[in-house]
């Protein structure tokens, strides 16, 4: 039998847990957001700054793989306890790489040149804004152990691949018709990929929360 | 006090999960010299049996998730066990990145035409070797539990991204001086940063391996 204040503070930990990752998820949505605000305005001071505060998330995925470890050892949970304790965590390193991804397109930022040119400047924000929804949304349906809302985003990602698929073409394009700007093409041609793995980590996410909601998995991992 | 049959037991599980570890590192080597085979050559049905072998490296990650919650909550390990059980898991999350980044690049192969002309299908080989050398020493040094050959790993990360760095500005002059090349370069592109972000993800699981081993982080998680 366990005692009612293993369950309470199991429940209190759990609590904290969930925090840490809204937390985490909370600054890899801005992160994206001013991400794309750097790259769209060429702004240096806005792209240093993103990347700057992603050690901010690599700290909270160590704080949580440590209250991870600190929950198992302590409370010893069982069955759904405990798959929601090891989903957690492998939701937070899911999250890092996104914070990843968005400190990545701040450092592209700094290599394009021409930016009046290209219209994928114009797509892209509109792609990124899918993908941090998504991670918004995952993370929303992680918090209420809603395993119906993150097969809803898992739906999303079709629209992010059709965005990624359009800019890639385009930017083949335009680099064939303007050889003077393949550089910062390529660089544009990451930020698009980058988006797109992002939009895949979210589809990751949803799983691992259907997962603690259910005991099942959701068929194959999304491809990368 | 533990009785010794639940010792045995926890030791019978941890050699289990392992040895899965150490499976799933084998295919994801396996993958990646093979990719890179389709890759240089050409070979759709290589291309198509490297994409079609992922699944297994997914699945294997679903056995150690679920081994992983089964180790926990039959065998209750503490301190040094716990924190090996919980890196395992992270690690198995790792190499399961890895096995897609090889299975990428297999895509990508069927997309790149005029394979003669490019200088990058001479370097990209020698890439993958360190990359995927890194994934074989790392997984040797979670075996042995060895924090310092752990940390060897990661210094060879530099030499993968001097790669990267010199086969990017290789594709970018060559895209320039042959645009109509463009799309199997920018094909390239990605190839070269899959085999960058395996580097990255060997010097993840470095870090992980030295944490199980000490205890301790080793600094700043790399850079994605």
């Amino acid at each position: 039998m366990v005692a009612e204040h293993t369950v309470k503070a199991f429940d209190e930990d759990i609590t904290r847990l969930r925090g840490l990752i809204g937390e985490m998820g909370g600054l890899a949505e801005v992160a994206i957001g001013e991400a794309m605000d750097a790259l769209v305005k060429g702004s240096d001071a806005l792209a240093q700054a993103v990347i700057a505060r992603d050690k901010r998330i690599d700290a909270l995925e160590q704080d949580i793989d440590q209250l991870t470890v600190r929950i198992i050892a302590l409370r010893a949970p069982m069955a759904d306890d405990l798959r929601e304790v090891i989903a957690s965590l492998k939701i937070a390193g899911m999250v890092e790489r996104v914070g990843d991804y968005a400190k990545n397109i701040a450092k592209r930022s700094g290599g394009i040149k021409e930016r009046a040119q290209f219209e994928p400047l114009t797509l892209l924000p509109a792609m990124a804004e899918i993908a941090s929804g998504m991670i918004h949304d995952v993370l929303t349906a992680y918090a209420a152990r809603d395993a119906q809302a993150a097969m809803a985003v898992i739906e999303c990602d079709a629209k992010v691949d059709a965005f990624y698929d359009s800019v890639f073409r385009n930017l083949v394009s335009h680099m064939m018709e303007n050889p003077s700007t393949i550089s910062s093409a390529a660089e544009l041609l990451f930020v698009a990929r980058s988006l797109e793995r992002i939009g895949d980590h979210a589809t990751n996410i949803a799983e691992m929360v259907y997962f603690a909601a259910t005991g099942e998995y959701l068929g194959d991992r999304k491809d990368a």
